[in-house]
């Protein structure tokens, strides 16, 4: 008898229909003797249409009250979930976030949980219910209501089966798993079987969609074998799981692409300590979060000063670059929206030299121009003209052997 | 300096033009130093769109769930106010029923306010907040979220006025006020600028739809004073208020039509103590609320025994009715669905004798033919055929002296 968690994401429930087929699959596990907790989204485009609404009332939504806003959305799939199990005869509940025990700091609109009080969810599963809870919401100390941002109810569910010590955490999406890269971008993209929570992390950072950061985080840290399948059909999906001693470790497991960044460049900025604590600063204080982040010495002095943040945080980031600009009496600003950040990803990498000239290499050969470059132990990304993504995308893949079977 | 709390219905806030009508008026009573209290319900159609939806999910939702789901329609609109507010420079905060500490027992869908706790609420004002609560949702002892069912939010405001002592709660919605009788029957229909918490009682509970009965009976209780008013004007509506000695009572303050009632009668009931209790006592358990009862004695030892409920309850009703008749060796049951209870109602019939003969004189002149007959100390009410409703409203709105200025 498993302890099971199950995410299904806003296309899983996208309408009462398939609200119904995750009922029979839910069902399905419970009449096999598991024990189910189900974490929903809201219905696909509910939470979009919010953000609409919100936009309508007001230019620049309040967080705390967005936050309350978008909590219906997940509250009602919850709700529709757990009628349809009950008129089906079987014991079931709804949990809002905060029902749930689920505790966050006040970051409203993103959210981090601070510790999950089981307590409720735990009764629950002992009296024999299907246990219903609606993602990506919490309740900080105040008791009011937080949201954890986009893909926020995969760590909802990351963070339950941690808490629960279940036995799987099953992340039910509109894809097989997770792939080797975007397979609209390359059509001989594969499905990974297993993956490390590390190079898990580093694809979800790069972009790819299939799990929010901070589930993956919260997976490796609590030890959470998640799998990651579709909503759509019975396929076995990808596991992400502890790195094992015996466990093939390819070179590189996936290419990613990130079309979603914005560079900015301080040009001319006088060359003495304390500078990029000032830029850096200002902006960690606005909440913005800097990726890349490159200096390039120049002569007389001087320095150029380069990073990228995402397009969400662009405007605002500019914004404030202007006021540091002005106080270091930096020179002009200058700005690229149309990049690219392409990274290949591979645990093997730490035991393999090499990597790094065989990608410029592969990219050379393309033409390719690389604009910034970053490493980790397990990463290497190259920024690029955003028109060249796709093209690099397929070399990389190519270059690295991902496109056998 | 006041403290007003204001209450906006589904068609005052149906839009988001029309909420930021609403933040208009909020807006103005704050900015001439009274303190504010606002408390929404869903936009209009959202709650029926919301029952509908469930109805999708399961022929008979689970009650608890359905209150989760129909809690989404408040919360919705008191985000979107208090962060429309909050966009003019105004301090304004949300609350959700159990944020605003509304207690309520388990009954879901119906739930009755128990206590307020309204220590949030009153530090929010202290704080210069303008406060935002989602109507028509409490929480039981469980954290369980409630409804307080159809027009459940005046309740909320009523109990929330009497919870901090407010000066008034002034109910906003789409009628000018409370009228001598419904205006679409009765053409020359007025506006009662005064009328007490008991005859406001009489003629809520008789369907005129202005006030959920239990916000009456919580102004009377609490003596809070209620203004009646519409949202898309600035005139003076209805102020409903404790009997006063000077107040001048009208033999018939106004007249009803309650089209939602269903008559059930069981046929030759052995005529024995405690069949009644057997009847009454299965519809309490199923907590359906019997309206009007009359027994008529029949020869042999048999009598006949008739009763009223609500539309909504009356399929439930008529499934108990035929097991309680197998039980005590009834004959058949009859049932008319098509029938109105109209009343006339004034706190002056306390001291005016012969209301009912001219009442009965009116109708019999018309030829209408009176089914059942029940008073109060305040109101005299008839059921008749459905098809003279609009006939004997008019008649009698004319022979009590209603119809002139």
């Amino acid at each position: 008898m498993a302890l099971r968690v199950q995410k299904f994401g806003g296309t899983s429930v996208a309408d009462i229909e398939r609200i119904s087929k995750v009922a029979d699959r839910v069902q399905k596990a419970h009449e096999n003797g598991d024990r189910m907790v189900v974490v929903l989204s809201a219905m696909a485009g509910v939470t979009n249409n919010l953000i609409s609404l919100a936009g309508q009332a007001s230019d620049t939504p309040d967080k705390r009250e967005l936050d309350v806003l978008l909590a219906t959305g997940e509250q009602t799939t919850a709700a529709l979930m757990a009628m349809m199990l009950k008129s089906r005869g079987l014991k079931a509940k709804s949990f809002l976030g905060f029902q749930a025990g689920i505790h966050t700091d006040h970051m409203s609109g993103k959210a981090r949980i601070r510790e999950i009080d089981s307590h409720n969810l735990r009764e629950a599963l002992d009296e024999g219910h299907i246990v219903v809870v609606a993602g990506f919401q919490g309740a900080d100390d105040h008791g009011d209501i937080t949201t954890l941002g986009r893909g926020g109810s995969d760590t909802s569910a990351v963070a339950i089966a941690a808490s629960l010590k279940a036995d799987v955490c099953e992340i039910f999406t509109d894809v097989d798993g997770v792939y080797t890269t975007d397979p609209r971008i390359c059509p001989k993209a594969r499905k990974i079987s297993r993956i490390s929570y590390d190079e898990m992390l580093e694809m979800a950072i790069l972009g790819a969609k299939v799990l929010q950061i901070r589930s993956v985080e919260f997976a490796k840290k609590y030890n959470v074998p998640v799998h990651v399948r579709s909503s759509f059909n019975e396929e076995e999906g990808t596991m992400v799981v502890n790195e094992s001693k015996n466990m093939e470790s390819p070179v590189v497991s996936g290419v990613t692409c990130d079309m979603n960044e914005a560079r900015i460049t301080f040009k001319r900025v006088p060359d003495q300590p304390g500078i990029s604590a000032k830029v850096f600063g200002a902006l960690a204080e606005a909440g913005i979060s800097v990726d890349m982040i490159i200096q390039n010495s120049r002569t007389g002095g001087e320095t150029d000063l380069t990073f990228t943040v995402t397009m969400d945080d662009f405007e605002r980031a500019m914004e404030i670059s202007k006021k540091v600009a002005d106080q270091i009496h930096a020179g002009e600003i200058r700005t690229a929206t149309e990049i690219a950040k392409i990274s290949v990803i591979g645990l093997g990498m730490k035991s393999h030299s090499g990597v790094a000239a065989v990608m410029f290499k592969a990219l050379a050969e393309e033409n390719i121009n690389i604009r910034m470059i970053s490493t980790s132990e397990i990463r290497i990304s190259c920024v690029i003209l955003a028109k060249y993504a796709e093209l690099a995308v397929r070399t990389l893949h190519a270059a690295f052997g991902l496109d056998k079977e």
